[in-house]
C-alpha cells in the first residue's frame, strides 16, 4: 500500500525534512508530486495550483498549512465543504511587517525619501517640501491581530499613540483604545496614521474607500499591508489628489504586481512597495515552529494547535 | 544711558519676544543690530558672523546661547579668554535626529531605499538584493549624549540591543554595556551598526577611519549625524569599495554642501541627507525652554543652568 504523502510546495532545508520525516514515520515525504502521487497527499504545505483541483477531488487530503497570513486565496468554501483542515502563517510575518511600517512612516516623516530622490541628482536640498515628528502622533491600525499587535509593541516606544479597530471593538492589549469597525470612518478623523492590516473577506472589501478618506485630516498618512482589495485604490488616487489625506504607502494592491499604466507609480505623495513588507529572515525556521506544533497535534489527535483558520469567517 | 541688548539673531514668535521683556525688562531685545548698537549687546542668541569680531572687542557680551548642539564653529578660545559663558541646545534635536537614524536603519534593512528607485522606473520587483531584520541587532552608539540616550531609549523598544561609547568608559542608562573611546578599534567587529554622535574636537578629529573600518563586519552598517570631520571621508569610500562594511547613512560631511564630484553621491550602499536629522518641528517652542531657563539663573546670579558648553573641552 502507497504511504500517504505530506507535500512541501518549497523546498525545505534537509534538517527540516529529517525532522518531519521522523515525527511521522509512516508518510512519504514530498516536495514534488507526479500526477500519480496526488490523491496519497494527506497534508500540503502551501497549495499547488497545478494540482489544486485534482487535490481537492480525492478524499485523502486533511489539512493544508499555509505560509501566508492570508488565505483568501484558497477555496475556502471547498475546504469547509471537505472538512479539510487549514491553518495559516499569522505571526510568522508580523515583526517584519511591524519594521516596514515603521521604515515607510519615518521615511515621509523624516523627508528622507525625498533625500534619496534628491541624491540621484547630486542635488543638496535642505530646504524639504515636508518634515514632521513622528512621537506623539495618532496612529490607528485596523486589525488588532497578530501584526497590529507587534507594530503597537514596536512603534509605542517612539511616542506614538496607538489605537485599534476590530470587528467587535472588543480592547486588546497594547491599545489605547479600541474601536468597532463600524466606527471606522467616525474615527480616522482624530488619526495621524491609518494602517490597514485587514484580511480579505467580504465583510472588508473596499472598506478603504471614499467615504473613509474624504473624513481624514489633510495631513494623514495612509497605509496598506493587510488584503490589496480591502482598498478601493481608484478612490484613493482621487482623494489624494484632491488632498484629502498628505501620503500613502502601498505594500499590496488589488492587481499584483501593480500595471504600469497605474498612476501610482508617479505620484509624488505615494510610496509603492512590490509585496514585500512580509519579507522575513529565517523564514524556514519561523515556519517550521507552526508547522511541526501542528504536525504533533494532528498526528496525535487530528487536531491543529495554533494559528487554524475558521473557514467561514476566512481569517 | 544705553540699555544692556539681548540680539536673537533669528525672528521669533512675537509670545517669547514678549516672555523675554517680561523677564529682563532692563534689557532692550533686538532681532537686527546698527554698528552702534553692537557694545551694548551683553547677550546673543546664535553668533553672528557680521558682528563676531566687533562683539569680541566689545567689554559688554558676557553669554551666547548657540541653538545648535555642537558649538565648534566658535571661537571658544576667545570666549574662554574674555570669560564669555557659552549654552548649546543640546538635547533639542535629539527626537529628531533618533528618529532619522531608526528610518535610515529601516530604510536600508526593508529594502524601501531599494523600491524607492524600483518605483521611479515602475518596476516591480520583489527580489530585493538586500533585506534584513532590524530586531536582534547589535548598535553602537559612539557618543552616550543626549541624543545616543533618547536613541537607545527610543529604538530599543525594537528589539535593538544599545552598546555605548564615551570617553571613558563610563556607564550611561539605557545602554547594556558602555567602553571607552580608546577599546572603538575593539568592539566594532562585535557590532551590526555603529553610530557616529561625537561632538568635534581636536581628540575626534578623524576617529572613524581605515582602522575602525577594517574590523568592521562586512555586513556592518556606519551612520554619522555627529560632527563630519570626525569621519575620514576618503577611507569610508574606499573601505565600502572593498566592501569592509556594507552600508553607510551620511548626514554630515567634512565640507558642507558636500561637492558635485563627491564619489559618495552615486554610491550604491551609501544614502546622503542634506544635514537634516536635525531638523525639527515646534523649534522655537523647544529652544526658548532652554533659552529660558538659563535667562532667569543668568538674571539671578550670572550662572547658567542647562547646556553650558565647558569651553576648554568643546561640548
Amino acid at each position: 500500500m502507497t504511504k500517504p504523502i505530506i507535500f512541501l510546495q518549497r523546498p525545505f532545508r534537509a534538517e527540516f525534512i529529517a525532522k518531519i520525516q521522523t515525527m511521522a514515520p509512516a508518510y512519504q515525504i514530498r516536495t514534488t508530486l507526479t500526477p500519480e502521487e496526488v490523491p496519497f497527499v494527506e497534508i500540503s504545505v502551501d497549495w499547488s495550483k497545478e494540482y489544486g483541483t485534482a487535490l481537492l477531488q480525492s478524499n485523502q487530503l486533511k489539512w493544508v498549512q499555509a505560509s501566508t497570513a492570508g488565505v483568501d486565496y484558497l477555496p475556502l468554501g471547498a475546504f469547509s465543504e471537505r472538512k479539510i483542515l487549514l491553518s495559516n502563517s499569522s505571526g510568522l510575518h508580523a515583526l517584519s511587517i511591524s519594521e516596514h511600517i515603521i521604515g515607510v512612516l519615518l521615511g515621509y516623516y523624516r523627508g528622507l525619501n525625498e533625500s534619496l530622490k534628491n541624491q540621484t541628482q547630486k542635488k543638496w536640498n535642505k530646504h524639504l517640501s515636508h518634515y514632521d515628528q513622528l512621537a506623539g502622533k495618532n496612529l490607528l491600525v485596523v486589525g488588532t491581530g497578530q501584526i497590529g499587535q507587534q507594530l503597537s509593541k514596536s512603534i509605542q516606544g517612539l511616542g506614538v499613540n496607538v489605537y485599534g479597530i476590530n470587528t467587535t471593538g472588543h480592547p486588546v492589549t497594547g491599545f489605547i483604545e479600541t474601536y468597532s469597525i463600524k466606527n471606522l470612518a467616525k474615527i480616522v478623523s482624530e488619526m495621524d496614521v491609518i494602517v490597514g492590516i485587514l484580511p480579505g473577506t467580504p465583510d472588508t472589501y473596499h472598506i478603504f474607500n471614499s467615504d473613509i478618506f474624504e473624513k481624514m485630516k489633510d495631513s494623514a498618512v495612509f497605509i496598506n499591508v493587510g488584503r490589496g482589495d480591502t482598498l478601493h485604490t481608484k478612490e484613493l488616487i482621487s482623494a489624494l489628489e484632491k488632498k484629502q489625506l498628505a501620503f500613502a504607502a502601498l505594500d499590496v494592491f488589488e492587481e499584483e504586481p501593480l500595471g504600469n499604466e497605474s498612476p501610482l507609480w508617479e505620484m509624488e505623495n505615494v510610496v509603492i512597495t512590490p509585496h514585500i513588507s512580509g519579507l522575513t529572515v529565517d523564514f524556514q525556521n519561523k515556519f517550521m515552529k507552526i508547522f511541526l506544533t501542528n504536525l504533533k497535534s494532528y498526528l496525535e489527535n487530528n487536531e491543529l494547535t495554533i494559528n487554524q483558520v475558521a473557514l467561514d469567517r476566512g481569517y
